[in-house]
This record gives C-alpha cells, structure tokens and sequence, in this order.
C-alpha cells in the first residue's frame, strides 16, 4: 500500500487532480470542466464523485493521507477561496472546510503559483534550495515566493503578486482595474499585446501580420522568434527588458537563490532566459550581482499544477507531523 | 544580577553600545567615534576599551549573555563584513569571530536596517507582529522584512535593500553607480535632492532659497513644511508619491501586517505619512487594500540602534536557546 495524497488543482477552464506519492510519481489521475458559472454547491459533488471513482479504482493500492488544493484567490491560513476572479463562486467560500467535511483527512489549500513553488521545492528545479522564487507565466504573471525554506503567505495569506507589481504608471490597463501591472507586458497574454504595439510601431515585414489578436498566441510568437522573424524577436528582448528590470526588484526584496521560470514561454529558451538575465544583472545592486541563476521549471512536462498541489499537502503533513 | 545582552551599533562616524535587558532597558551605554578611515584591527582594541571599562563600571549588577552587532553591509549568516561603504576595513572582515574570541560569548550581527527591524519587533512599533517591514530613512533608505516573524536574511544574507529598487531608468544617480534608485528620491538626502529640483522648476518664493546644498537638512525642509512653505510641502508629496508607489510593489512580495518608518522625516508626521498612505493605497492590488498599516517607529527618541542589535541577539538566544 503506498501512502498518497490527493493533489487538485482548480483552473478557469478544468479542474484536474491525481494522486502523488511522496517522491512526485503520479498514480490514478483525473480532470473534469471546472464550469466557471456554476456555483462551488454544484461543482463540488461533481468532485467528489469523480475522486471517489478515482479512489474506488485504486483499491487498496493507495493510503491518501491528505489533500492539497491549488485555486485561484485561495487563502492558505483560512482555507477559503476569496472573490476568485474566473469563477462564479461569490465573496468567500471556505472550500478546505467543505473537502475536509466529505474526506475527514487533512485538507490545505493556496493559490497556484505558491502551489507551483512547492512543487518546483519538492520535485523540481528547486530541490534542495531554501530562498527562491517561481514566476508563472500564463493568462497573467503568478509568482510564488520561498524564504528559508517556507512559502511568504504575509500577514493575510496573500502574498507574491508580482504580477501586479508596477512597470509604468501611464501604461497598459491591466484586468485587475489599474494600469501599468507587470503582467500586461510579461505573460502568454503580454507578449502577445507587445506584438500588436510593434506592429504598430515598426515597418518591417513579420508572419505574425496574419493573424489577428484571438488567433495570435504566445506559442506562434514562440516559433516565429525560433524562425528568427524580427517583430517576434523584438517582442521577447521588449518583454524580457522589463521582466529583468522587475526581477532585480524582487531580488532586492528577498534575495533568492534562484527564480524559476514556469510556462509555455519558457520553451523560447534562450529568446528569453538570455536577456532577461542580461537586464536582471544590469539592473541589480552589486552585492547581488552574478549570484541568482534563472532557471526553467523541471514540471513543465509533468502535471505540474497537481504536483503543486500535492506539495502543499505533504508540506503541511511533514512539518506538523500529520 | 540583571541578564543583559551587549548591543552595539557600528555607524560611519559613531560607534554605540548598551547593554540592554530583556524588555529593552539600557544599563551602561558609550559611544566612541568609529574612525571611518582606520582599519578593524585598530578599531576593535579601541571598542575592546570601552566595552570593558563599561562591563568593570556594572561590576556583579549584569550579566552578559550576549552580543548583538548592526554594521553596513554585515552579514548574519557569515558574521562578516563585507565591503562596507563607509569604512575602509577591506573586502571581508569577520567581525562576529573577532569578537566571540575576545568575549567567548555568542555574537550575531546584521545590517542595521535589519537590527532596526528585530528592535522593532521585541520593543517597539511592531510588537506582536509577524509580518511587517521597517524603513529607514537616513542618508540613504534602509530597510527590513521580517516574514512569519523572522527576518529574511535571503540565500546570501543580503536581502532587504528596497532602497534600491528602481523608480526611474533615466533617474537620479546614486551611490551605488546607477540611476534612479529609490532612495536617491526617498532619504534625508532624497527629499533634500527634491528640493533642488523644485526650486529649479518653480518660481515660487521659499525659505529653502537661502541655503546651499551642504547647508541643507532634511530637519530643515520639515521645519519649513511645518510653516507652510510651499516648495518644501511639494517636496513631501513628491518624496511620498514616490515611496507610496514603491510600497505598493513591496506588499505585493510580502503582504505585510505593517511598514514602519524611522528616521527625521518621520517627524514632519502627517506631511509624510499622509501622501505615502495615500499613494500606497492608490497603487495597490484590490486584495490588499486598506489593510497594511503604515506606522511610525516607537524607538526614535531611545537609543534605537543599540536596542536594535541587542533585539538580534536576544531572538539568537531565545530562538536557539544559548
């Protein structure tokens, strides 16, 4: 019988989970729509159903010690998910409660980028390190920050929003109702926004002139730059300029010994780790210079965001002896 | 017989220490001028001196459990210093050896920012908290994070310079070699470069018109704001439009229950606690908002440096049980 516990992680779009063991491997895993308009009173029988299936399969094959939960707007000290900006779940939910209710084991909960900094700490690039930082670069910027050893939950449980920190006051409006937020220029979205104002800006001929801002993605501005198309390459040095610039920032802040890079913008390899380091060293203080390596995820293939999960958990069991 | 701890604050003209309880009363205090241009080896018998003069002076009244030390750019993991600003002690010296071998008693050091912080944190403004930042406003901006009621120290025992993130690309040169760092604009020394600006942008009549740069003080320029000069009003806007905006970017890292100032500007109270608030507020993420405080220092009128060191060393004590 091998001792799992359950990793799920609730996105806008689907909702999956697994069972990890204490090593990262991933045993009967699932996935369902999260249906962002229903109400958590419907999407969580739906869950339930699903794990128990999973579970019933399983036999007695697996012990589950636990479950850890990635969503987004969760709060780690509470257990809750507040206002979460994809779903329909209204002001607060205390959805650790309502899991722990059905299941009667331990139940911990974050949001996704510090589910993704456990899992980098546990199973990925991160082992071993103490003080490190995970920049997700997806829809928007997540940021997952560890000192000495614990993830930075802050006085309130929400903590590491990087990608709200701030580029240019007049700058580009951001979905959170202000204007200027780092991840308006560095994430899958940012970029793809940094092409359209270099396309507006220069006359140079770029494939990326077919196609239109719903067709265009992050992964086709990845290719074009591969293919050497100029507004593509132009569109990684622009977003790895202010990435760097933020991330000398934040190193003023913490002083990591690594940032880890999460997303499919990271398999433009060194379209983007090159520059972006060259403009983090450039602006950094010389008592942190050529000290903090930038690194991709070693998730990225993996089921990442359910290893996050799942890292959470297993955190909480070892530290407190659960 | 009293348990006292030895804490001494290094600075580029003054050298302090006290010997300081549990509950921050100072027994025998010196102070000694540190001799900025003399090396460590001439420094230490000097301090030795005083030290032991003062420890003779108590006789049986103390005991001596410790020694906490804040020095620019010491480093708590290491008990080094490396390459001080202001004093020619040479690349690296290990003060904390130097010392234990002559006291054979535990030492820590730290910056003094992060003294100012722990200080904070067992006497003063932040007592209770565990999640709160301290800022220093001198000559230049220090500053300390304490996390889940630790300091971060970082993977190199060099995080917390918020001094030196960066305001403006294109701004204002500063010690450190490059341009537009926080506290070019944000220091007693920031706000009197303010100044200068204003009076060259403006006509206005102001009292600040009659002094030159090296007669200027940030006491001065609060003095004058008190009054109602309007060059120097617009001067604490300007200082607290920027700090309030680089504030905003620090809670989105640690979500602090607090951040505390310290220093002379912290006199001209409202003037500067006002427009930070305010602009904080302002830059701020939703979920963040109008929860952090933004609070003086309750140790500026004590000898705030001293029991910030010796809060070092009474948390080493407590927390490692020497």
């Amino acid at each position: 019988m091998t001792e799992v516990v359950l990793g799920i992680d609730i996105g806008g779009t689907n909702t999956k989970f697994g069972f990890v063991d204490a090593d990262g491997n991933c045993y009967e895993s699932g996935s369902m729509p999260t249906n962002a308009n229903e109400d958590v009173s419907a999407f969580l029988p739906r869950l339930f159903e699903n794990v128990d299936l999973a579970i019933k399969k399983s036999g007695d094959s697996i012990k589950l010690r636990g479950i850890g939960i990635g969503v987004p707007n969760g709060n780690y000290f509470k257990g809750t998910v507040e206002r979460p900006p994809n779903l329909k779940w209204g002001t607060v939910v205390n959805l650790s409660a309502l899991i722990k209710k059905h299941y009667n084991i331990p139940v911990a909960l974050t949001n996704d980028a510090n589910a993704a900094a456990l899992g980098e700490m546990k199973y990925g690039a991160a082992k071993g390190m103490k003080d490190f930082i995970v920049i997700t670069l997806g829809t928007g910027l997540g940021s997952g920050i560890v000192v000495n050893g614990n993830l930075v939950y802050g006085a309130d449980g929400f903590a590491g929003e990087i990608g709200h920190t701030l580029v240019n006051v007049n700058g580009r409006w951001c979905g959170c109702g202000r204007r200027g937020c780092l991840e308006t220029y560095v994430s899958a979205t940012g970029i793809k926004r940094t092409v359209y104002k270099l396309l507006a800006d220069y006359t140079e001929s770029s494939e990326l002139h077919n196609y239109s801002f719903n067709e265009l993605t992050a992964e086709m501005i990845t290719e074009a730059g591969l293919r050497g198309d100029k507004i593509a390459l132009e569109a990684f040095e622009y977003t790895a300029r202010i990435l760097g610039m933020k991330l000398a920032d934040t190193v003023a802040h913490t002083s990591p010994e690594a940032i880890i890079l999460f997303g499919g913008l990271v398999n433009a390899n060194e379209l983007i780790f090159t520059p972006t380091l060259y403009h983090m060293e450039k602006n950094m203080l010389a008592i942190y210079k050529n000290k903090v390596k930038l690194l991709p995820s070693k998730l990225m293939n993996k089921n990442a965001a359910v290893l996050g999960a799942s890292a959470l958990i297993w955190k909480e069991i070892e530290d407190k002896g659960l």
